[in-house]
This record gives C-alpha cells, structure tokens and sequence, in this order.
C-alpha cells in the first residue's frame, strides 16, 4: 500500500491512554497501547506469535502483557518473558515494539525502521508553550475514505466556498485564485479575500460587523499533518501578510491517522490568540468545527465510494489542483524510496513473509 | 456484463423525478436525473471529471448542475460551462448525456449509442390511450436478482400454479402445457385453461361464480420490457381466442431495470378493461399484485443465492423452458453483436480506458 | 476446502427434525432435512436441478418434495417422480441423497462416498446405556471459526487456565505439563493436578470443600468429535488413574460440525456419574458451561480474523501443541487421501464440473 512507513503518526490524543489494552490500527497493522505504570505509553504489534490471538484480549499483570489464550508473557520492548508449562523461551518468542513517543498532550508513534525515527522530527509549533496563544483538542473524526483524498482536502482552499458555505467560506471567495508554494519542505497554498463581508465563523468569533480582510493559508507537513492558518480583520486596518498576529487568527490542526485503504483518522484541535482560557467560546468553536468537518467527511466518502468503482476516463486536472499534486508526487516518491531501500537489506531469516 | 446497452429502459416512473437530483443506476451506470424548468428530464453521468464527486451530491443553478466540491458547473447537455478560479475550459471537461424520452407517464433512458437512439422503438400499446381502458401504475419492486432470470420468470406460465397458488394460480393449470411461439420479435407463451374455477384474482374481480376459460398470455419484448394478459370468461360464453376483450381482461405491465448483478428492479402496472376510473379496484388490485409478486421475490432472490455458489453439474431444462431458453440465446446474441460493433470503433482519443 | 468427506458429522440433535423442511449447511453443502412418516430423517441436496431454487423452499407432499418453483418433485432417494407439464422424467433428474443414521438421540450424516458409509464407524460410548450414567444434550454453539480451530482446542488442556479461569480451570495448574499420547487413533492429551483447591465447577457439583486430586483427558476422534473426561475426587483417596469412576466424573462431548472456511457448530452435551436423573443439576451445569464455552468462542473468533489478515511471520509452536500438531497433520494426511482417490475415479458422465 501507499504508505509512508518510516514517519510519525499520532496514535491518539494523551488522555486516549491509560491502563487498559487498548487495539488501534494505524496503515494497517493492529497495535495494542497502553500507558504503563511509569506514565509511559508501549505499542506493541497485536498478535501473539503463538496462535495469532490478539494481545488486547489479554490482560497486565504489572507493565507486561498476558496472553488470553495460553499465558504467554510479553515485556513493553516486546520480548516474550514467560511461557507457562515450559521454561525455555525460544528468541523467535517477541512481538513488534513501536517507537512511541507524547509531547503537547499528543501521543506519536513511528511505523518504520526503529533506528531512523528521531524525535526531534515530530511535528511542533512555538504558539503550543505561548501564553498568549490557547491550545484545545477536538475530536477524532472517522472518515471512510483513503488519507490521500483526506489529506488533499487540507491543502484546498478552493472546496471552501462551495463544500462549506455557511461556515468557513462564502461565495466572495468563489473566483479569487490560489496562490501554491512547492519549494520548501512544507506544501503551502493560500489566498487572501479582501474587503468583503465576514465568513460566518468570524461573525460568531471575530465580531466583525463591517468588511473584513480575511486569509487562509494551508500548509501540509508530509506526509499527514495539516495546518490552516486563518482569519480577519478589519479592512480598515489594510494588514500586510506577515502582520496576521495583529488579527483574530486561528491554527486549525489536522493529523490524519491512515488506518488502512478506505479508512482514516483526522484529529482535529485548533490553537487561537483570542478568547484565551475560555473554554465556551472552545465549545462553540468545536460546534461550529463539526459542521464544516462533516461536509468535508460526507464529500469524502462519496468520492471514495466513487473510486472503488469502474474508470471510465482519467479524471481531469484544473488550477487549484497544485497542491494536492505536488503533494501526491511526493508521497509516491517517498513510497518508493522506501520500497528501494528495503529492496538492498538482507531478508532476516527469522521472518517468513506470506504473499 | 451481459447487458444490452443499446436499448430504451426505463428510468422511473414521471412522477418520480422533479426539480431535485437524484442518482439513479442502471446497467451498473451511475445517472443524475432531474426535471428541468422547462419540465423535461435530464440524465447527466452521475460523477465530476474533476475529482469524481457524484454530481447528485451537488445543486441545481438554473438549469445546470454545480459540483459540491469546487463548483465545477455542468449544462443540460453535459458541457462544463464554469470553473471557479481559471477562465478556460477544458473540452474534456464534460460528462456523458444520456438520452431521455417520457411517455405515457413513464421516463425512458437510452444506455448505449445516442445516434442510434430512436423514439419511435419505445415501448407502447393503443390501450395507453383508449377511454375504454383504465391504465395504473404500481409500484417499483426491488430484486436482489439478476435481470435474466426476473424477465424469464415473466415468460414463463408455468410456474403461476406453483409460485402463485392463491391468486394468480391454482391447483387446475398445473398439467395444462404451455404454448410457446418464438417466430416474432416477441417472445409469446399461452395456455387457456377451460371450464375451471376461477382463480382468487378474477374471483375478487370478475365476480365469477361458476368454472370459467381463462388465459395468459406472456408477451416479452426485448430486452427487458413484459406485458402478461390474463382474463377470465363465463365458460359458456365459449371464448374464442381472439375475442379477449369480451372477457375481464387485463394487461400486466413489468419494466425491468437491470441495477447490477444482482439487483433489477421491476416497475409495474396494468391496463384494465373492467372497472375503468375506479380507483378503489386499482388499489385492491395493487394489494393482490403485490402478494403474488413478492412471491416471485422470494423465489428469485432464492435462486441468485444459489448461483452465486459453487454448481455442482449443469442445471437440467425441461418442456416449459422454451420461452426462457430462447429469450436467453437473443440476449446473448445482442450482447455479443454490441461487442463486435465496438470492436471496430476507432478508439476515443479523450477516453483513457482503466482495466 | 480441507475437509474431511469420507466421515460421519452430526447433522444435529433428533430434537432437531420433524416434518418441516429444514436447511442444514455441512462442509459448505446445503441439504434440506426432515423426518419422513415413518421416523426416519432424510437428507437431500438442497438445490432443484431445474432452476436451482432451495427445495427447502417447497413443501413435503407425503413423503416427497415439491419444489416451489415449478413443481418438480423428488423422493426420499432423490429421484425426481413428476414433472408438471410433462410425462417422461429424464433420468438427469435427481438430487444427492445422503446417508443419514441415528443413534443416542444424535442424527449424523456421511458427508463422502455412500457405498463407505459403515454406521459401525458411528461414536459411541457405553455409558449412553449404562443406567448409572445420565446423559443431557446441551446446546449448538456457532462459532466464526474454522473447524481445525475448535476441534484444536477440544485437545488442548493449557488453554483452561487463562481461558476459563472461574469455571473449569485455575491457576494451580498454570505450570503443570500435559502429557500427549498420539499413538493410537485417538489423540490423548491429559495431566493430573493433585493436591489443590477445587475448580468452580466442582465447588458447585462435587461438594468439595478441602482440596482435591483433579483431571483432565482431552480424547479426540477424527474428524470432529472431542471427549474430556474430567473429574475430581478428595486428595485423601490418591486415587490411581484407572480408577476416576470413583471420583466425580463428567464427559463432556464436543460434535463439530464444519459449516464453511468461517464458521462452525459446536453441538455439546454431558454424560455424568452423579446427580442421576437430577434435571435441576443439569440446569446448573449447562449455564456453567455456556459460561466457559462462550468464552472459546471469543478466544477463537478473534483468532480467525487475524487468520485472515496478513501473516508477517510463521506462528512459533511451544511444548503443548504436540497435541493439536499431530491433529492437523492427520487431516491433511485424509484430505489428501480422499483427494488422490478422487483422481482414480472414471469421470462420472451425467456431472458436469465448473471450476
């Protein structure tokens, strides 16, 4: 599949983990988490290598995890350290331990090669430790739908007057080209809408009666963190781009779980420099969220329903699709730099790989 | 798949469409269909070129439809005629149009080459517009089954007896062989049952006492249109065939709709030469068709189970099967002649075939 | 499919049959099933070789089926006796009649070649007929699983203490080997536990308050019947091996019954040497095994999804699988006898096999 494996993941927000086995699916491959006794959040792969039951099904005696079926024992770096009715444990008897690791309320996991995941890597802004800036964490939205397409969608600002009309966008919108930048590492497209009427979020949030300038810009982190920076302010006040402090600003924040080739997960939570430690105008904003988020998820899955369906013709590109190409392209290349790479090691020979 | 596209099928009934789109399926095509303000029924390939969204998942602007992920806008006739963002547009840039013809009350589609479209092929019968006949329409039943084995259910007599024992059928015709001409363009099987009880239709109906001639006459137009005319008479009015219309006649009416595999569905009606402008009879009518036709439901959705398993040797055919066989043997025939056809098509330099 | 055709399986209890026609699905084959009126229960291939139409769909006309097609009917033997519409039969006209027995309340059926089937070879023990035993029929478990799968469990006594640790098993037996004997025709797996508290079930059934000499042997028949004889009796005694009549003695009997590569009937019943005639206590006893069994079925349900999913690595066998190993092996070995015998035989001409 189309993964990029060596690459941080969230698993779930912090307050997701506590002493229960909990199975997520993330590209597929099932893990069961759980927050030890040291705070510390394990995955390990979901399968006992005996007989295949799902080490979820089982239970912790201390921070180690107990077969259901037969009381095989494993340990948080998934070495087997019992096996009842025997006392040799062969070294084949271990499960796959995930590099796991929780910074802002955020719990990351990295799917690849151990030795490459660096935890410097995972995704960060200045705004999380500003008191001047007030973090909240929304929901996990599920979306039948492939993280390609959910990711695409993230670095669009073009869907937003028409899939969202009466909260993010409005048809003053609807002409005003898209500005891409694809140089740097991080994808951006964006747009400004100038002296025109308020979008219905910033009515609510901003206060704006009068005309607003208002902007969106959409940066895409690879391969599945989305960041959309966007608000208004008064036209009388004729903000030059990098003074976007000086208005009602918000950072909407995506990261897109992939769980497998028609399923995932989009995390959303927004940092904002208003209403700092409000948490109703939280609640209000997370409503308002929800409505816009499920046009995105009801788009979404049509479309995904469309593409498991006989092609007729290869769909058509027009100007706003920049980003989202670029960004394909570069998932493709790291797919395959990927794929080359494991092409040249030497096959471990205690795996036997089925089809 | 074994369908005939060159054909007129129908779509819905008249009443079933308005100003609102909705998707229909036919011949496993996705179509969005609507009434348009000059009140005729459009059906449009129900999928943007862009990013495939279903167009019914978008909204009418005027008469066109605008996309509801970025606003691509489509005409009656398919043709993009706007792309928010960029001034161009693309040829490619369109979506197939289907031909559609409405006629007593009834819309029908054409699935294959509009050249060869041709109206006057659409099915009719004097009756539609005789004062002396009551025409009705039922209801759309929907069938996990495939086309074929639906329409050869309603070129079959013989089973009535055995499907339909309490109102189509009974015990009497149950060794009454069938008569089968396959010379015309029109499938025709009949028997006449003489000097019998009525069966619980006519009973309800014709308000027979004594025995009573009765007849069915299966007609089945290719592909998949089926008109069954039954009737009953005082058996000592010694019915001569051709003099039907001296007895409660009626025409049952089946348009099959092939969806998918395995799934059709059958919209039904019936002319009546009896109780004309009743409706209080047509809707006592209606109660009884439908008690008969779930039973072919049942049977049929039975069966297509069955053929989707593993056959253990080839199925046996027996005396009635002759309607059926033939019927099969010119779809086929139809089938492969569009296939030749195709073959010797100059391929379409704008369509990109995928597997 | 790995499945072993030349064996007696249960078909179900004789509580099971009566005059309705029922379907059953063995080995993936559906067969419809009834009592005939002179007691005996039949079995026929549940598929009208006309249309393929269920004859569980038809009804009995004396002792034949009618199917609810077009009539057709066939008698206990499979043979097609009318065809409405016509009067010769061609000989083709027959469905599969299967070898049905009944003994002990119990209705098996050979499921492979009828001149094989020796009802000798049908399970039996004496104590069916022995009056110091009671015998009880329990209940069908199904369970989403394949048929190896449960049966593997059914000789496997390391499993009782993590699986069942309130009702069969405890922890004082977590570390004592089992002992597996594979020499004769009948897998053996069993261990003795002297010298510790009592399981749930004999708390409840044996009335025993101090501790107890305890055991457990796992018989497995080929194909799918299991017998575990387990016991207890008071550690006072040091009872020998041979003498567990003397203990509390239950064996609980295990008939599977493969339905399809997912899917499985457990049918459990008990025979006991205690509580004779005592309905109550086999009230008692059914919920305290409903209670253990429903708790494989969760253990092996969990295990055929995973058995689904991708394998990254072949399973590692520990100490107590010499028992379900040497099971598997065995019915590979019969799987590929039938299969190299088949080869053998001349092409019966009247079948037709597709793929």
């Amino acid at each position: 599949m189309d993964y990029v494996k060596n690459a941080w993941y969230v698993a779930g927000w912090a307050s997701e983990f506590d002493g229960e086995l909990r199975r997520v699916t993330i590209l597929e491959e099932n893990i069961v988490m759980y927050r030890n006794s040291k705070g510390v959040v394990v995955g390990l792969e979901d399968r006992c290598p005996h007989r295949m039951l799902p080490l979820s099904k089982g239970k912790l005696i201390g921070d180690d995890i107990q077969c259901g079926y037969h009381g095989m024992t494993f340990n948080c770096e998934g070495k087997c350290v019992r096996i009842p009715g025997q006392t040799n444990v062969p070294k084949s008897a271990r499960v796959i331990a995930y590099v796991v690791y929780e910074i802002n309320d955020i719990v990351w996991i990295w799917m690849g090669d151990p030795d490459q995941a660096n935890t410097d890597d995972v995704f960060n802004m200045p705004e999380f430790s500003d008191p001047d800036w007030h973090a909240h964490q929304g929901e996990a939205l599920h979306l039948e739908a492939h993280y390609l397409n959910v990711a695409e969608n993230l670095v669009d600002p073009a869907h937003v007057s028409f899939v969202h009309p009466t909260t993010l966008g409005n048809a003053s919108s609807e002409n005003v080209p898209v500005d891409v930048n694809t140089n740097g590492e991080i994808i951006v497209a964006w747009r400004w809408i100038r002296d025109a009427p308020p979008v219905g979020f910033f009515e609510e949030f901003g206060g704006f009666s009068g005309n607003v300038d208002r902007w969106h810009y959409y940066y895409l982190h690879m391969p599945c963190t989305a960041v959309i920076d966007f608000g208004s302010a008064n036209t009388s006040l004729a903000l030059a781009e990098d003074d976007r402090n000086q208005g009602v600003r918000i950072f909407a924040l995506h990261f897109i779980t992939p769980i497998g080739p028609d399923y995932s997960i989009d995390r959303w939570m927004h940092l904002r420099n208003t209403a700092v430690g409000d948490d109703k105008v939280s609640e209000k904003m997370d409503a308002m969220f929800k409505v816009a988020f499920n046009e995105d998820k009801e788009i979404l899955e049509a479309i995904q329903l469309e593409e498991k369906r006989p092609q007729r013709r290869r769909p058509i590109r027009i100007a706003i699709d920049k980003g989202p190409t670029v960004y394909r392209k570069r998932i493709r290349e790291l797919v395959e730099a990927e794929r080359v790479h494991d092409l040249g090691d030497p096959v471990d020979p205690m795996f036997v790989h089925h089809d």
